[in-house]
């Protein structure tokens, strides 16, 4: 099965792919704009084949509805598939990128994070910095965590931790990253720094995690073209070694590292311009497609926190 | 104001204090077991102000529902005020701190990143990690945003997005924050590692934010004894700072830093054992225990994600 968002921003509706027919998944999912930790907690993978098979699921018209580049631009805006708990990334994952970055080979997994609110859709502009003249792209194969794991005893383990796969662009920008002192988390945290997307493909659907092809293009011109087979430490080595450190919970993502061909790498170093088109794919999930735009000129500040509002009473009831 | 949530783990409700009087919030807020961003970007705080002065919050029999230590071991434990949105921390922001470490005082903030779920009650037990030889305690100053913040323009802006003040146990890993290669945020997540509250105090209740003292003990014994006023990198600064490289949002938090005393910087490197007592306290803000606790052994891994479950819908509404 493959979830995804449709609908414009922070109203989505959920919706699933199976078999080649897509079927609206809110008589599951009710509003939820994206699949959540409490969906995937609660069993929500195998109640939707559970659904799909018995027919309770209305089925929608594919053409308009399935997510596409082409769909950016009409009426279904295609969101986010996973609003994620935490996002955590792995650094200098594949050895031709550690090379052109003129980094050793980690001798284990560089981590460091992104905040849950730089997720955007796969087609939906992505903003340059104020400030910024090193924004960077990295095609990235995304692992959405299907159940708790804490101390791993193995990488098989891990893996059958996995609810399934999407595409991060774990977009950088690399004078904030590098020469800002401190940790890498400066660089990797700026609005809408990470498109993700348009699918959370289940893991079954993915024959062998450590062969899919990655590729990257901006403005038509192929910048990255890797596999996952090239990866320093593998999915399932990356999550156990994670579940060390910290517990994963189902819902967190986990950006395991991009292939050579970053801007930061190339002779030139071409850094994304306003306007410059930026196509992602991997092998089995699907592809996104972004135009970086420069971030507009911070507005007034809001009226302090005290404000009164007319309220919506929004709160009430999370 | 001081909003604080008691109940068990899970089940917390939201009450306010003001003027010694505390006052059950739910009526505002519902089921919510914490401050949300919705609840501070939708004026939140003024309209607990109003309903206050209006009598229609009813009273709570303050000696039982007031967060204490005392409470912790009664049916009235205190959870933690807020859901972070994210929680942003600033290294070395202390000249002591930094001085005991061995560190340089740094040229402009270092930035590192705790994961939402690392949020414990303030009097919680914590657990030291499998394989944890050094784990450690940092008292800090935690600031809850109240509006969004970008590339703010001066200290003062920043100041003015500030919903209020809570206290925050930023409780490191010292072997895996530094020994194991990357960023720091590897000995920073582990779980139950940001013990916060008991309150969140609206800012207008402390005249002076770089005038608090902060103090931590271990077994009784003071470890930290200092004051915000020896901050390298001021609460307005550090903010207005953090707006230029990502967007501050209602409800994100933000760890401050330390003072010197941790167990990385005493002679013979006390670092905490099972059963240690920790305490902290922050001028104007309240005070904290835990007693750390070995981790358990991980049990058997859940089942897929895939499985079924007699589901409990909860996922519906989020």
């Amino acid at each position: 099965m493959k979830f995804f968002a449709h609908g414009s921003a922070g109203a989505e509706s959920l919706a699933v792919e199976a078999g080649g027919t897509t079927y609206d998944l809110s008589p599951l999912t009710g509003d939820a704009h994206a699949v959540t930790r409490d969906f995937l907690e609660n069993g929500g993978i195998a109640r939707a084949a559970r659904a799909i098979a018995d027919g309770s699921l209305p089925a929608l018209d594919t053409p308009v509805d399935a997510p596409t580049p082409q769909n950016r631009v009409e009426e279904a805006r295609c969101g986010a598939p996973l609003a994620p708990g935490k996002i955590l990334c792995i650094g200098l994952n594949y050895r031709d990128h550690a090379a052109e970055t003129n980094a050793e080979i980690p001798p284990e997994p560089i981590v460091f994070m992104k905040a849950p609110d730089t997720v955007v859709g796969p087609y939906d502009d992505v903003l340059i910095p104020r400030d910024s003249v090193k924004t960077d792209w990295e095609v990235e194969l995304g692992v959405v965590i299907g159940s708790t794991l804490r101390c791993a005893s193995s990488p098989e383990e891990a893996l059958a931790a996995i609810a399934g796969y999407t595409i991060s662009n774990d977009v950088s920008e690399r004078e904030f990253q590098i020469e800002r002192g401190g940790t890498w988390d400066k660089g990797k945290n700026c609005e809408t720094f990470n498109p993700m997307g348009p699918y959370l493909v289940t893991a079954d659907e993915i024959a062998d995690v450590q062969d899919l092809s990655l590729t990257l293009s901006v403005n038509g011109q192929v910048r990255q073209d890797g596999t996952t087979a090239d990866q320093i430490f593998g999915v399932g080595e990356v999550l156990a070694y994670l579940s060390r450190f910290m517990t994963l919970y189902p819902g967190d993502l986990v950006n395991t590292g991009t292939p050579a061909g970053v801007a930061m790498g190339l002779p030139g170093q071409p850094y994304l311009r306003d306007g410059d088109v930026v196509e992602l794919a991997i092998e089995g999930l699907g592809s996104q497609r972004q135009t970086f735009r420069d971030a507009p000129a911070p507005t007034a500040p809001a009226p302090a926190s005290g404000a009164a509002s007319a309220t919506t009473e929004k709160e009430t009831g999370r």
